[in-house]
């Protein structure tokens, strides 16, 4: 058996670049991209790739080097995640939400060597290369050149921005649609470089493999069962962000149509899955409520019947779905995917799984292939992340006596109360139900007595009014008493980073200096720890989370 | 980039045993498993899987040990798909179809260390055994050890047969429900043994990796989008076949319902069907004429819904679906399947491509990791199959202007007629709709002029009734004229191999004494090359077979 070794034949790189290959043969002649009058087929797109990979090796693009690029969902953008891996170099798909700092320490960072820029974000581009200049002047050692730009003007009403003297059109019109792009000699070879939002610290790059991204991929496919009559609109996710979930490969392989959107306005939305007859798309709350809140004008009749069936789908996270639809998916969530080859819930001191409960908490886990190779230039936080051969999530979760994970929090959210774990995300859903509240975040606030103790932070609903006393009776009646917040502020928003996410960090400042004197605790509360142990731990069922897609 | 090692958390084996681990946890309740009255829930099969692994391993069974068996579509042989692999050992699953001589072939060239073999095969595997220790004893010098055989008795009404002390239940009882099966070090090891039909020669024994299982099964699910609610009833494949086209691990993969019968009789499948609700089987033709041909007792009322979807699904090969439903689906065959890296149809002595007419014949040719590791114990063989970096398949083909590629023959089976090249297939596919004939093949046969001329074989449909010279009429009508058989010949049967495969290499014997001599050439026939050449081939649409998975 051991003797038949691997051969060219039968073993070959496993790559997303093989799913474009096969459209290009396979679904030739099918819409591959819509975006306003611009139509695209398969074999189109992948002439495109070509032309564009053979371009950027003209401009001496190499093995591994960094192709960063700030623009929304529009086709250049999809037609990177093939066309620079083709070249042998690297996608970084920067957050178009970020600010030019940040952008400065990603081109820094990931040594970008070529910054492809949609023609809107051509200000904000511009001074974050400025800065990008000046730090590069600090360190007078570094051999590191600025990156080159390329400018992509808007293919369906051409504007004329530009920013240097290259455009991406003309990248493609220069290139060769034969070039078969660079041979993968590894399918570990780095495909994708995805910036995290940094909430704590510096962003941190995060390297996938081929290998991951065909996995994920594969998947992705399998987990919302695509087929290959899907019309795909790119309301949510970004392209930025994890690549768009994969989506970007996965609607190569099966040959479906990526609708592109500038702008996830309702109008833009409503137009494209009318005319184009769009079957699916996915559903962050923010999504359904730009949907729903439409004005009449902005609104137009939809008559696509497969519509509703990713919304309504099999999704493997719960945050493209609306809340009150989570708890009736419960049962399909906590569920590994298909080419994840584990999932735990561990005490991470002793590497033993948590007993079967559904109560005690440990840190989640994970093995498989699809998992990042790890963090660009920081061996010490990929070493913290790949422990005892296993990945730390930083999620803490329970496992359920049916064998469910269920995700509690973000291991640094979680509130320690006198010994107790108490889940923020918990007690946030419980926020939730309110009827006046929009928003809600609970962080921990420093207790003289239990150590820290719940500190809620509320943005009302527009035509809401409340106050924070009612607020405070409301969690009375709804929780047992050792979880109700000792503070709730209502705030005109809270602070968010680049991709939508509450940065906790930022109000964990702030209830620091709300933090209770040891003055103002009640004799009874000093002396109520025994009781509160034997409380009944309450399982929220709305509040169930799935693995989020790596 | 690449700095970034691979380690045990991120770059963990490809192989189907995740999915049957992960069916544990997820799918635990659901039914994985229905035999008559027997019953068992993915729960009960894993545990099943690692009780049996444990045994085999107690029975010394060690790595890159081969456990055979003999048996029809039973629970056990489902289950051995997981449990051998768990136990570090390759599958070798046995075609039912074989003679003891065949049988015993294969035991001693795979050096079987277990042999199970169902109750009702104990005959025809004692005769084996026989054969074996004869062969064993003319060769003094091995060390091949006769096999442990353990008999699988039915698990639904226990016989008692037994051949030597084990028993299959036996060795389920003892084992150890939480044993969790060898680690699997390299997705590159061997997983199953599967020994070809030996149509030309001693059978070959391909080895498949994990890596390759995975991949196939991967595909498989989405090439026939599989769904979690399929009630597959085992009708075709048979498990031996292929690993039952990795149906096998793609039903665990996705959590659906095996439904198993012992004879696809037309009773047990309509049975299968009404009391089990099956969504979906395969239908060869032979299926289809069974269930259709069924008389009315032996028939019940079907009322699952879902029941045509993949009858008239898109599968990967027309071979599982009726004739006349070939040429509709066209459109999807030829196409290569997701984890296929590359197709193409080349001329072997350049490794050119063909140019895309439809027309220019040449090898098909594969490169992919879902194809095999190669012959167990037969260099040249595999060296043979995996030339220039690609895997030749032994099919003829053509790919037409829209890149879609048509296989026309076997490359053995393909007749050099006169430098002209004639499809067997295509022949045949001809004589195939003529109203009386039921099969056909047809076979070169030397002919002192051409080289080589066609030579058809038929038999005819039970009621009807027609000539040789009818017959070759027909053909003069359906076909240009160096098409047409210079031989035909009406039998009772065709010589099959055990998969029904027509054994044409006994054919070609059969034509050699029918020949024709030079002086029954008319002169005619003699001067007419130069027309031949510009005659238009002809394109049979029904005859367009696909890939066929490996």
């Amino acid at each position: 058996m051991d003797k038949l070794a691997k051969c060219a034949a039968n073993y070959v790189p496993l790559t997303p670049l093989t799913f474009i290959k096969r459209a290009f043969v396979v679904y030739s002649n099918r819409t591959s991209v819509i975006y306003n009058s611009v139509r695209f087929t398969w074999s189109q797109t992948y002439e495109r790739c070509c032309r564009l990979a053979y371009s950027l090796r003209s401009l001496n693009v190499v093995k591994n080097d960094v192709v960063s690029v700030l623009a929304p969902n529009i086709p250049a953008l999809y037609e990177m995640h093939f066309a620079v891996l083709m070249a042998g170099a690297v996608l970084n798909a920067i957050n178009t939400r970020l600010d030019a700092k940040n952008i400065a320490t990603i081109l820094r960072h990931s040594e970008a060597k070529v910054f492809f820029v949609d023609f809107e974000y051509v200000p904000i581009a511009s001074e974050a290369l400025l800065l990008l200049v000046e730090s590069l002047k600090d360190n007078p050692s570094g051999q590191q050149a600025i990156p080159l730009v390329i400018v992509i003007d808007d293919i369906n009403k051409p504007t004329g921005v530009r920013l240097g003297k290259l455009e991406y059109e003309q990248l493609i019109h220069h290139g060769n649609p034969q070039y078969p792009g660079e041979e993968l000699e590894d399918e570990w070879d780095a495909i994708a470089l995805n910036y995290t939002s940094g909430t704590t610290s510096d962003p941190k790059g995060v390297v996938y493999s081929h290998r991951g991204a065909f996995l994920s991929t594969m998947s992705l496919i399998q987990g919302w069962e695509m087929g290959t009559e899907v019309v795909y609109l790119w309301s949510l996710p970004i392209m930025f962000h994890c690549n768009g979930w994969t989506f970007t490969w996965g609607i190569a392989a099966r040959g479906d149509t990526n609708v592109c959107i500038r702008n996830t306005t309702a109008n833009e939305m409503y137009k494209s899955i009318s005319n184009h007859k769009v079957t699916h798309f996915c559903c962050a709350p923010i999504v359904f409520n730009i949907l729903l809140e439409a004005k009449p004008h902005e609104r137009c009749e939809i008559t696509s019947k497969d519509l509703p069936s990713f919304a309504s789908g099999k999704p493997s996270g719960t945050n493209c779905m609306p809340r009150d639809q989570q708890a009736t998916i419960k049962a399909r969530q906590g569920v590994s995917i298909l080419t994840l080859a584990d999932v735990d819930v561990k005490n991470v001191k002793t590497m033993e799984s948590v007993p079967h409960d559904g109560k005690t908490m440990g840190e989640i886990v994970l093995r498989g292939s699809s998992l990042m190779k790890g963090y660009l230039k920081d061996e010490k936080e990929t070493a913290k992340a790949f422990q005892k051969e296993w990945f730390l999530t930083g999620d803490v979760g329970v496992i359920h006596s049916d064998g469910y994970l269920e995700i509690k929090d973000r291991l640094k959210d979680v509130i320690i109360s006198g010994g107790e774990n108490i889940s923020s995300v918990e007690l946030e859903s419980i926020l939730f139900k309110h009827p006046a509240i929009l928003e809600a975040a609970v962080v921990a606030m420093p207790h003289p007595r239990w150590g820290e103790s719940p500190c809620a932070f509320v943005v009302l609903k527009k035509t809401a009014s409340t106050t924070e006393n009612d607020i405070m009776a409301y969690c009375q009646k709804k929780m047992p008493k050792f979880m109700v917040p000792k503070k709730v502020e209502i705030l005109a928003k809270l602070p968010k980073t680049g991709t939508g996410k509450v940065q906790k960090v930022e109000l964990k400042k702030v209830a620091k200096t709300l933090q209770i004197s040891k003055n103002n605790i009640s004799s009874k509360e000093l002396h109520m720890d025994q009781t509160r142990y034997h409380l009944d731990e309450p399982r929220n069922q709305e509040n169930v989370l799935a693995m989020s897609r790596l």
